[in-house]
């Protein structure tokens, strides 16, 4: 059947089930859902049930959008809005998309909009045409996503129709009688950096992870060249598991090389990946590095989006549905679940991820409705790569903190502005609050500030104790009064001069950023200190610190000149986001079901083979590391 | 460097290592040969030494040819050539090619023609200005051979095009910086019947072997849909190991598909393709089955055809080298080795092999320059699959015939046109020249003695013994008296009610051709012995009587029939084309040096597998069967 027949033939379906005075005017696949179009949306918005049980049965999911024709005047529908809805949910902001038919309301208590099993929402959308969708009031406005909004809203009309080629394409007839099941290794076995893999079968052709080595020149980029991804144009979607560039980092070239799909990932994961791309090709431009691409291009790939949350379970491709789980890494970090065929095989990629409870997120779903493959990260997957618990990480780093203050000096802690930042931010603001440690300011210098922003305005994405406390106890403790934000270079040579305070500032391996102000201004007092908190990679400044230089060359402002490193240097383990050895090994044991087969990657060559060798030992699973240019019939 | 800058450099370094009045009119790749055209090839021909140092020096194959204008009128030729060559090398035909400027000469002694160390061929071509070529006048003259010939007579303008550019494309510029070689697996893996496997360089793309299994409906072809090979335009070069239609038989359909490129093979290799191509799109058409390509195609194969005969050191790609080496399986048949880069990686390919002396050829080649990874053939790779020694084989095939011609019978043999049959003729034939068993005809029905016409065009591709045999005690066991060819239905009629005799035909699973006119004439009296030498696969009916079904359904000439068979069913194991599990493991033990990977391939899952854990376990080679559709990098 071609699409066409299949709408028409959906539509039949939908019509024969609905009231028979209900109009369907439209029907649409756009991106991997079924949009009905009704010039009475309200009709169908009275009952929640109707659509429910069609998706369920269409196997689709399922939205409604009212036909253009029945939407009232904005000014109108704001008052009926504001009638309709308790003056506690504060509402803040309005946005009419006239392409969708779609009212995006900013509240402060978004619940009190929705009502009820979606009551008021229902309500809502009877008087006004539009359909409403309800987003929280952002505490802290991220400028990031203040643009992403704008330029979507933008090119609201160029993405419909996106939408629609893509909706079009994910629903095309199947055409091969071929059952079989690839993983193509293209870039992150046995090695850390230019994560990628292609996952195909006769029908579909999906990339995951695309990312990018910004420490390394002969192995920078994924083997993209090689005819197992050719013509881009063929490949049916992106899946980004997290934001980190060694996973998204080279998404937008892909654009530039005639790929013309969806990336799907979760909210979260957008806003966080075109934060960091910007700010890689702003920085490499600096430098006067070649650049793979451009902003158009990360407009290009913003463009093409579609944004999961954890548990949709989405259609991407004619055989292929695609389900994002927490990870626990960073912020909107999933494992891709991809379920094949109607039941004939299904994958799990963990991405990076934590299988230990965090100060901001959930341990690694470990649990699946069906797992054949998993393929699994091995950053710490050699036998000695045991990390002490995020407990003791916590008190070493508070004990550091404190006898530095006390002695009136200054810490200095280098982090990437994802990830480990937020979770010492929320590790501080405690002990400041509970009184642990004193009060001092924490500044945050780089990217931080903005990323903690965008962590702000998904609180559904943190774990249940941090997400309670934000939403029921009042408490963000992002938004505590010790976090100042760092604007210049002026105030910079302030703290240095100041009062004891902690410095949270990029880049995390001292290889650049806000950081190296503070290591030539603090550096040379014994007072001080320089905690590492993060991964220091072979060659780095931080590593180098780390193994005792006590003179380091720091450019600052063009300058050459060398600076003593008096400052006490501390590494305090435990706080990554990966899981350790133990970790890793007790993810495997607890996965469920017990997949067939795994696949290491993400780790350099030892640790890649060792935790493949030890799985195998341990459980019996066959286990293996491939290389990157490999290709794995998996059925 | 273009080509052009190469051929240009190329050019001054020859002409400054000749003498300075020998003129160099052009310089072209034809091929992987490197053409040198002189209007004075008579002077280099007179020190075979500088062509020889040039190619050693200029690691390419060099060849000299004429300019036009040099050329002598080939009636005045003739005379000249008669004058110089002694009349005991019997000169039978000479061609003329205006094209290359080359004649060939066929004598029944070329030897004599060629003179000692080629000095015999030097005064021709001093005397005639055309290079001469010398062949021996064919005992027997294969139509196949002959058609092959005036076929690329006809087209050897489009030809010299064809290898110019395939020369030019061999000598390219290497473009990438990365090394890596890998081995996708697009068919006759854990399986018989389409081999066929792409070896892949970031320069690069080879097709080993491109099989079809004729008895199978779903997975008659390789899985050459997939992107790996795609475009099939940008396929460097299509290897064949030999000819049988398991690794030849997809061939002609790779031009249907945008292949333009060459077809590596021995000489003898070529001929038999031809014929068990045509046979087999005949036989499937004749059945009505669909074709995947039609005679157009086998001759649009022809046309890009480069003969290599064994030890050949050829480029065929960039930055890889072609040898050929005897495989002992069938005529030509041939173990591809492969050097890739400069000293970067060497694998081999067995294809099917013999590591066992038998009447026709010498056992496989088992020592190379260098080696890696050897993939190795495992159809009796299982641990049971022990097959009699040869010797055994022979007293049983002797003892059975010698006991039905004593009782009146006629031993009725199936087999294939290509390979069992020669090697039972020799047995045969010695043994009836020996009086070990009496005097009676052998009939030849089917292809087998157009296959036969072929083995004797080659006798260098025979082993030591039987080249000795046929060349210095001037015995050619296939020219023998008992040997009688079958040439239609009244003959066959005649030999049923004949004398006690063998007869000899196909096919060789007894699914069609004329061995089934024997079985329904013989089958009913039990004086006649009905004798298996070959692999009967599951599902035919040869397999079906090996199991001693006693009532066959025969359809001959469109009429469905029961035959009673009543003769004697004796399977005579031993005579196996292949190495025996026990040929197998003693290759890999033996084969030098020893590599430091091997990949089994062309056996039933079971095989594959044994041989490989045997391999490993004895050994300790790391060893994997793969699957039909993965790529495993080597380096
Ligand atoms: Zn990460
Ligand atoms: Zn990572
Ligand atoms: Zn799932
Ligand atoms: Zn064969
Ligand atoms: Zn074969």
């Amino acid at each position: 059947m071609s699409v066409e027949e299949v709408l028409s033939e959906l539509r039949r379906r939908i019509q024969s089930r609905l009231p028979p005075d209900i109009n369907v005017t439209g029907l649409e696949f756009e991106g991997p859902e079924l949009v009905i179009y009704t010039d009475d949306p309200r009709r169908l918005a009275d009952d929640g049930e109707i659509i429910r049980s069609l998706a369920k049965d269409l196997r689709k999911r399922v939205v409604v959008r009212p036909d253009l024709k029945v939407l009232m005047d904005p000014e109108e529908a704001i008052k009926k809005i504001q009638e309709v809805v308790p003056k506690e949910a504060v509402l803040t902001n309005y946005h009419f998309d006239g392409e969708t038919g779609e009212v995006i309301i900013e509240a402060e208590k978004p619940g009190l909009v929705i009502g009820r099993h979606g009551a008021t929402l229902r309500e809502i959308t009877k008087l006004i045409g539009w359909t409403p969708k309800v987003v929280r009031t952002p505490p802290v406005r991220s400028s990031t996503i203040a643009n992403i909004k704008d330029y979507l809203r933008s090119v609201q009309t160029e993405r419909k129709s996106i939408l629609r080629s893509i909706g079009r394409k994910i629903h095309r007839d199947i055409a091969s009688k071929d059952q079989w099941v690839r993983i193509s290794t293209l870039g992150g076995c046995r090695e850390v950096g230019r994560s990628c893999m292609l996952l195909s079968t006769p029908e579909s052709k999906i990339i995951v992870d695309c990312g990018i080595n910004v420490g390394s020149d002969d192995s920078a980029t994924p083997y993209l060249y090689v005819p197992e991804v050719y013509p881009l144009s063929q490949i049916d979607a992106v899946v980004l598991t997290h934001a980190h560039l060694d996973h998204s980092g080279l998404v937008p070239m892909l654009y530039k090389y005639g790929y013309e799909g969806p990336i799907y990932c979760t909210p979260p994961t957008r806003d966080l990946y075109v934060l960091l791309q910007l700010d890689y090709i702003e920085v490499a431009g600096r430098e006067g590095k070649r650049l793979p691409y451009d902003s158009s291009m990360i407009r290009e790939a913003l463009k093409h989006t579609i944004t999961l949350n954890y548990g949709d379970v989405t259609d991407i491709a004619p055989d292929t549905k695609l389900t994002m789980h927490n990870a626990g890494h960073i912020l909107g970090s999933a494992i891709a679940h991809f379920h094949i065929g109607d039941g004939l095989y299904n994958v799990a990629f963990t991405g990076d991820f934590k299988y230990e409870k965090t100060r901001l997120f959930d341990p690694a779903v470990n649990s699946f409705p069906r797992l054949e493959t998993l393929v699994i990260e091995a950053t710490y997957g050699g036998a000695n790569s045991i990390q002490p618990s995020r407990k003791e990480a916590e008190n070493h780093l508070l004990r550091v903190v404190r006898e530095t203050i006390k002695r009136g000096g200054k810490v200095v802690i280098p982090a990437f502005a994802v990830g480990r930042s937020q979770e010492v931010m929320v590790v501080l603001e405690e002990a400041i609050r509970k009184g642990l440690i004193g009060e001092f300011p924490v500044y945050l210098d780089g990217m931080i500030y903005e990323a903690t922003a965008i962590h702000t305005s998904y609180p559904e994405y943190l774990n249940n104790e941090l997400r309670d406390m934000i939403f029921h106890k009042g408490i963000n403790p992002f938004l505590a009064e010790c976090f100042v934000q760092v604007e210049n270079s002026k105030q910079r040579d302030e703290i240095i001069n100041g009062e004891p305070a902690v410095i949270l500032a990029t880049s995390g391996m001292l290889n650049g950023g806000p950081i190296m102000e503070y290591l030539k201004g603090l550096g040379p007092d014994e007072k001080n200190t320089l905690v590492i908190v993060g991964y220091q990679a072979e060659g780095t400044l931080g590593r180098r610190i780390q193994k005792g230089w006590k003179e380091i060359p720091l450019t600052v402002e063009g300058k050459t000149q060398t600076v003593k490193m008096n400052m006490e240097v501390v590494t305090v383990d435990g706080f990554s986001g990966h899981s350790d050895r133990n970790q890793l090994m007790e993810y495997v044991r607890r996965v469920y079901p017990k997949p067939s087969r795994i696949i290491t990657n993400h780790g350099d060559e030892s640790n890649c083979l060792d935790l493949a060798s030890s799985i195998y030992k341990k459980y019996r699973i066959p286990t293996s590391a491939p290389m990157n240019l490999e290709t794995i019939r998996l059925i």
